[in-house]
């Protein structure tokens, strides 16, 4: 019983993930989604009891997985972290290149709920993006660059508007100019490494 | 029996301006902007064919406006053109600060849109945001930075980065994060001015 009422809630989420992502949240009906997912009005409404609790389970269930993603294109480039940073940028610019890629569905959606600002979708995007900010100044901290946050922040304003730029122009070439900045902006801050700190350097992965 | 229509128009577009803004083009129905005109709907169809004609007039009459508010932020800037770019974050900013402040109408109308990639409106914002970049662009040619293309763009991924990041978050300090990479980006790029160039450098300013 238990696990027929998780197989259905997922059905749900994977049919809201791929509306929601490839229409944008407006444009989406509930009826959509409960058709996409084979059950009916009613059965969706068991599970989720209104159309922003579907928004907010859909951007929910893209976090983990946009975030592992990132961090394994910057993990599985090869060079200094100048050179991973660049890589997100280059895989993104591969990923942007599908016919499917609508930009970052966390910007979208935020985009689209301008008008409403306690939307709780809008919390779930900003941690998102936060979290993968913090991920990104650990890497810079680890690397001991001196202010691993502004730098984060720089490296995610880039980021974000290679989103918006590539989604308006359908020009992926952006996100590589968007790499090079990065690049450039990482590598002059590992100009600036701490190198009077009395703590031993913390290493980059843990022995395995 | 001109100057009547006219102004009319103008009011409908005036109410779009609002409108449209503050609630995203999704959210606003044909019959609030004929309200906000003051106008019946009859009157409004006699303008404007469609609701995405008015969306494109929206657009159309942002255009202008946005852009020569940058350029006067750039202007008014003391100091060198990498000054003269962190400028323009500064005082986007400053504008971020406002309650009425709702991002980029032209980046999240494309975020609203992207289900739609035939959409005029798209082609509008699309144009909007090369004439700025040409613009930027043109400031660094005459400043004989070397590559004033890529810079350019990367200053243009920072400043719609900065849009979309304070829209999410609603932190404005982002923009000044933004306006420092910019400036670091312009900084190293006037190192690379092309002192070799065998033409007379070009005047910032024409003589008057």
């Amino acid at each position: 019983m238990i696990q027929e009422k998780i197989t259905t809630r997922d059905r749900l989420i994977s049919a809201a993930l791929k509306l929601f992502y490839a229409e944008g949240i407006g444009a989406v009906t509930v009826d959509a989604i409960a058709a996409k997912a084979g059950v009916t009005k009613r059965t969706l409404y068991y599970h989720f009891s209104s159309k922003d609790d579907l928004i907010v389970a859909y951007l929910e269930a893209k976090d983990q997985p946009s975030r592992a993603l990132m961090q394994r294109w910057f993990d599985e480039t090869r060079g200094d972290i100048a050179a991973k940073t660049r890589g997100i940028f280059l895989n993104l610019a591969q990923s942007a290149c599908h016919a499917k890629w609508k930009g970052c569905g966390f910007l979208r959606t935020s985009a689209e709920l301008a008008n409403l600002p306690g939307h709780p979708a809008l919390k779930v995007g900003a941690n998102h993006k936060k979290r993968f900010e913090g991920w990104l100044q650990q890497q810079y901290e680890q690397a001991r660059i001196f202010d691993a946050t502004r730098l984060a922040r720089q490296v995610i304003l880039l980021l974000d508007g290679s989103f918006s730029v590539v989604l308006l122009h359908k020009d992926p070439s952006y996100m590589e100019t968007a790499g090079d900045a990065a690049y450039r902006l990482v590598t002059a801050a590992l100009q600036t490494v701490d190198r009077t700190a009395e703590i031993e350097p913390i290493p980059l992965r843990s022995a395995s």
